[in-house]
């Protein structure tokens, strides 16, 4: 990927003019060059106004709002208006429909209404996609393509079901290969035929974990399939202007790093609550992600709200000023844009709740008037554009651990895969210690270290990855119920984590899920701690044990431990330590590995990132803060 | 409508004696004497033994009942038995079953398995209607009739589909009204051809709000055509019957005040739970609604339950003494009848473990026992009649509002119309201020004080009614959240709350949903209070303040304000105050309105209401009070 | 039943060695010497294994199984594998898929996918168990028949329809018949045809509870019909290989009596959750009902964990020594033989996270080695075989009192069943009395106390059973909410409970369920306590009351009664007593009816339990103790 897709800091957002009469254009025209927009994304949910029967496309309107905004000299992220089907279609071709897991149907009336295996629905979203591109493709307003919007419809129809089917016997080869893949020996499961293959939908009781498992691989793929293909059609018109699509962070049903590969930019919407006290360290993961989607290099925001979010139970608009500040956030992780969903507030239709830069108030509100202030700040700020943001640490973040993890039936069900990453990412932020997010298999070598907060799942050559770079020298931290499975969701025998156990220095015979109190833990090297919701038996076998619980049937059992592999050395968490704990392990693996903070000693609610030659310096505390005397520069 | 339907205080229930054998009938007539009874309610459920095979009347047995209880002097509200349809009509005819929003089907084997649209459950309605009518309206028990029961079933299939286009087409005229009126510019959900148009079902995501509320409006009015088409029916055979059907008090699947034009006079089926506190002010409330949708006129109480409510989770009896009490209440309130459901207590089926006025005990029981001395003491309070329930304060009740406000994603999901209601009614009840439920729409002159707890969705004309009254010197309390859109759910823009800015004197930039610890507001002429949930980011413009939010991003932003308009005052409540708080503030407006309670100064749980000449006093607390020097007479 | 199926005790778990190559086989062998088993369940869900095709069986791999069992002289629990059917089963034959209420359909890709009425599925049932028993009924390995498992699927189809209406003929004759017990009569349900009757399936309001109930009792003596159609079919093949079932201790969905008695002998299947702290009175209690179904002869404990179980959302293993202790528990209350689920750990399905004798780790883990230590254990306890547990209590259980008690619209929806019985059998197991559990019409003449915590629901042989059982010098203690129903769900008039008014002395006119705070209850005799949840407005007639409310509307009723009645006596519990307050009760009914524990002056969590000669004393307690001084011998 280029190191940029744009030479100055977008700005901007969601424009859909067609909801509103011409009289507005024209005021929305001279309001975003107050408010200093350069980036319009148009055209997101047209379909039904741009196609509004069969093949008959009106794309007059679209011609003088591209005109329109050109001549204003603001540029458009197109869309491709394929994630919200006409109801014409669905009416005509039911077929187009997704249906549930119980066999019932998702009609029309909302949005991505469409089984993304339809025939009918590919046929007419690469029409009109290429309707678009042919049309457009040149128009000098044009600077990016936005394929579709928030991918994420699965479907279990017989249509789906046959190129699930297709996508099995790529994976597996033959029906033995998917017998032995799925286990079916198990529960009578057994496929005579690749006809009885099916998608995992309501049953009686729980359902094959990897039948389950696959089945969100697929779904990812199929909707990956179409982007591709409308990504295909429009870069043939013009291969000078980037694709992406935007995603929408740490979402489970996208395998983002499969989609990331296939994009010119990655692109992300992210809308944190105002009311969680956790809504920066959110907002900061979710841009991590992102940037290291797209290898470290510049990313756009393409979504957040500048006020509320219309779809949150409690929709508390953004406080003064925290708009510019997470904005600011966004760009200090490598952002290259920011842009909002919407420009103007709807009057209309299912988010006429959702805050938008031009609020229901209209310009003479606090909203706009802090837009036109960001706009003013991010227009000085163009030299960040091209910079990075450098890192030292990889947290390890997998799909396949994620979904496999939260498969039916584990020993916890209250074992969830993004609070383990959120615990480990938080000590981490608070000490302004700049993190990448990596896939176990990825190149880790330049990384002082790396963290592994649940990688239930594990590739054999992912652990032989892992235990390479810590015998070279690298620092690893594994967090608990980590290295179990293979990726057909097959157990690894004769003592967990069977592909760790060399390279941690331990056995672990049972895992001990817990209710109840947290269980005390002695740590004389940290201090003691207590740990709740989960525990492991295990014996070290050349690791030192670091804490040890000291009560129950686990007294005696060491909660955490540290091996010295090769070169490096490898930690391993067999629990989940209260917070300050874990920041404490966590402090004590940062220094023996090297690892130092943006800058030391700064207050606590202040956030700081270095961006190219730049420190960043966002204060997410309600009071003012006065820093002096900044510590010394970073070592790196 | 009539001042009265009767000349006399109506006491019974429903009358089931289809589930009993003869001898237990001669029983009945013998306990009815005894109790009082001079009206019974019979054959809301007795369609299956009516008509046992499609078109074969069998009214024999009903003639015996209602010969025998004219025989004893007891009259007679005939019901048309449509509300639970025959098995037979279910399983010859599938299609009379409704659908869910998933296309799952409802069918029989409980009560209510129609489709309120299904031209086959229609023709055998009326014309078993048209029977019972021809048979037995000039009956000389026959008091009055009680079309079908409790309506409220919704239905979703593709007939109801065809008579919602039908309906749509009634409102909007054509297409192009309905894509205008429904925002379907947004999400691409423009519609090209009519047939395309269907219910609110199930869906990926949230549902157009237009058309979700356009559905429910819809809904109610598809049933009210079944009401009117049965009403129409019975009328012709005897115009001096009048009609009636069983209200539910703050149901929201049908708009009352639509459905209460159509009758003669209204009824109401309450269930105030004993286990409640706030029981007795719900019983007050549904009856104020009930007068008021009667227009003041004389309302008949149709079922209450003289002990337990067999459908409750936990259907704690009615302590001795409450139903009496209840029953008060409700004559207090202009009911000109006091009827259970039902008369004697089921053996079988869903209901056999709801109250009766004979329980399982059988008339040794205290429960008849309360019902004999209850029948006796309304016998002496024949001279109510006729006479009327004077109220000098409006609470603002619009179906259509409610269902607005509850919509999808709204700024906060838990903010609950009749919740609102409550909270502006309760100060109220506990004052012994009488209250009339009013549309927005109404002449509201003769009022003092006018509530206007909720009004988010409000059509111009109510707008400009409530300005005008105010103009002309009335007294206006307006809850937060009011005046946001119109009838097509379109918000009105340019600053909150567009259509009573004037009025109110002030703009809200933004509405702020809160979560958390409630927030302070300082009160210097009222009190200091807290607030939860909700605020609104406002500018008084030419309001005055009473209460301002001191801390938090709020702070300095008015919470409470009022207004002189014309001759009036307008208050704006923006937030949800603490009860006591909210009481203080409608204290100071009745004070400013010159309202005044029934009777002051009586004690705490004791309620006051004047009917015509006679002041019932009635109390609430488990323990005897004594009333010595009854206040001033109230001035009106 | 014959007093054992087995001369010595069983040990051994579920064996699925399909699920693991030839190699591990040999693994196993070894293993399960070394570990003392003695009997492998096998194929359980081996069906699309053993069938690959239609009609076309693969017994290669299960003959090499059995033999090599019997080579190493464990015996085989052989099964027939009918539980969970093969893919191509419910492809070619979709009918064969169970369909919910709502019309939906569960699928394959779980287990159990079959409707229990399919012809299709019961003729490959029945013929794969033909070809089994043919095959091994006479393999020298084959100890007994293991029919299906954990039956339990229940199905609405229109295929189950027409079933339910033959069963529903054989129980009422006619459709008069049929409406009369259903009460029809209510809410237009009366049935014109046969055809015309469905199960109950979604509604729009309640379903018809008689309906309900009946379904249920249908949808065991379906299952059933299929059970005894397979052990027709492999008892026809060798009639001295005893026949049975796993049964799921107190399943609803099963009424076992029924199924007992058509067993060779009982079987268990129990899972207390080790995190539980009454998880061992939860097995006593499971063990207890087991060996009732079997008439007080042995049983075998078919199914436990040796470790978690899986299915639970947080599967906490055994601690060390708990799968000891509760198989000894197992033992001492009649089991002669102690199974566990599975064998070995499944690497893979749904079911992979279950425990197992050798677990993931392998043989060299805590697991296995006391599995071994079990074993040896189990050997030494041979002469237990035959032996019988005595009981001079029994607590009356009964399928359709507790499927009658919590159809909807019962008083208190949180009125269960099984609470009831707990807290009625906890105070005897706390107190180290052996209980029975006995059916309402057994003969219990040789029981000193029956106890009677729930029995909504009774007919009128077993009600006049305990005026019997009492009259002749027994001791009755009757739970609250007692007698109220006859078996067609008609409750029973003129004052409850009608049929126990004499025996118990008393009248209730009305059943006072209870929110909120416990209420006071005043006893002399036994000393004060409070109650919660229900009550009941009733009058002593003869009873003499022991504990009786003290404030609020039932000030003075009577909370608790105690009736002579012929020789005996009848004590009444109208309510539900904190659990201290119900163990003194419960231990003032064992002292006057002589009721004396198996060993008095135990520590608190210790159990003993008399089996034959041998008294088990089994420590619950995490601290050792020491019991110096066993008391004097129990009279009995």
């Amino acid at each position: 990927m280029p190191l940029s897709f744009t030479d100055r800091i977008l700005f901007g957002g969601d424009y859909n003019p067609e909801q509103w009469p011409r009289e507005v254009w024209e005021q929305d025209m001279a309001l975003m060059r107050r408010a200093g927009v350069n980036l319009a994304t148009v055209g997101v949910f047209s379909w039904a106004i741009l196609e509004p029967r069969p093949g008959a496309y009106e794309f007059g309107w679209l011609d003088e709002v591209l005109d329109g905004l050109h001549g204003n000299g603001i540029g458009v992220a197109l869309a491709t208006p394929t994630a919200s089907t006409p109801p014409w279609m669905n009416h005509r071709w039911p077929q187009t429909l997704p249906q549930n897991p119980d066999g019932t149907v998702r009609t029309y009336g909302s949005r991505n209404a469409y089984c993304p295996s339809s025939p009918v629905y590919r046929e007419f979203a690469d029409r009109i996609s290429e309707a678009l591109a042919a049309r457009y493709a040149h128009h000098p307003a044009l600077r990016l393509w936005h394929i579709g919007n928030e991918f994420g419809t699965v479907c279990y129809c017989d249509r789906c079901a046959a190129r699930f089917r297709t996508w099995l016997q790529d994976r597996y080869g033959d029906l033995d290969g998917l017998n032995e893949a799925w286990g079916t020996a198990f529960w009578s499961q057994r496929y005579g035929d690749w006809d009885e293959v099916i998608p995992p939908r309501q049953v009686q009781y729980v359902i094959n974990p990897t039948q389950d498992l696959d089945y969100q691989r697929f779904a990812s793929d199929l909707l990956l399939s179409g982007f591709v293909s409308e990504r295909d059609i429009v870069r043939a018109h013009n291969p000078a202007v980037p694709v992406t699509t935007n995603f929408m962070g740490f979402f489970k049903g996208t395998d983002s790093w499969r989609w990331a590969r296939e994009e010119d930019f990655v692109s992300l919407d992210t809308y944190p609550d105002p009311n969680d006290p956790d809504a920066a360290r959110d907002g900061a993961m979710a841009q991590d992600l992102t940037r290291s989607l797209g290898e470290g290099g510049a990313w756009l925001l393409m979504e957040q709200s500048p006020a509320g979010a219309g779809w949150r139970p409690v929709a508390t608009p953004k406080r003064p000023g925290l708009n510019r500040l997470w904005s600011m956030q966004a760009v200090a992780r490598g952002a290259d844009g920011v842009l909002h969903f919407q420009w103007r507030a709807s009057r209309q239709g299912a988010e006429r709740t959702h805050g938008a830069m031009v609020p229901h108030a209209g310009p003479d509100s606090r909203v706009f008037r802090e837009i036109c202030e960001l706009g003013g700040e991010l227009a000085r700020l163009g030299d960040v554009v091209g910079t990075r943001v450098s890192a030292h640490v990889a947290i390890l973040h997998d799909w396949d651990a994620w979904r496999a993890v939260e498969l039916d039936h584990q020993p916890h069900s209250g074992f969830r895969y993004l609070d383990r990453v959120r615990e480990y990412y938080t000590p981490l932020w608070r000490a302004n210690i700049t993190a990448d997010f990596a896939r176990p298999q990825a190149d880790l070598g330049r990384y002082k270290l790396v963290l592994a907060p649940s990688l239930y799942q594990v590739t054999d050559a992912a652990a032989a990855n892992l235990a390479r770079y810590v015998e070279r020298g690298g620092h690893l931290v594994m967090g608990a119920f980590s290295g179990v499975s293979d990726p057909d969701e097959r157990i690894r025998l004769g003592g967990y984590p069977a592909p760790f156990r060399d390279l941690l220095g331990l056995r672990i015979e049972e895992y001990w899920p817990l209710t109840g109190e947290p269980l005390a833990v002695q740590c004389a090297e940290l201090g003691d701690f207590s740990a709740a919701t989960w525990a492991e038996w295990l014996t070290a076998e050349g690791a030192t044990p670091v804490a040890t619980f000291t009560a129950g049937p686990l007294a005696g059992i060491p909660a955490v431990l540290r091996n010295t592999y090769g070169a490096g050395t490898a930690w391993y968490v067999a629990t989940l330590p209260e917070a300050a704990a874990l920041a404490r392990i966590l402090a004590a693996a940062c220094s023996r590995a090297g690892v130092e903070p943006v800058l030391a000693g700064l207050p606590p609610r202040v956030e700081a990132i270095r961006r190219g030659d730049k420190i960043f310096l966002l204060n997410h505390d309600d009071e003012s803060v006065e820093i002096r005397a900044v510590g010394r520069e970073p070592t790196a």
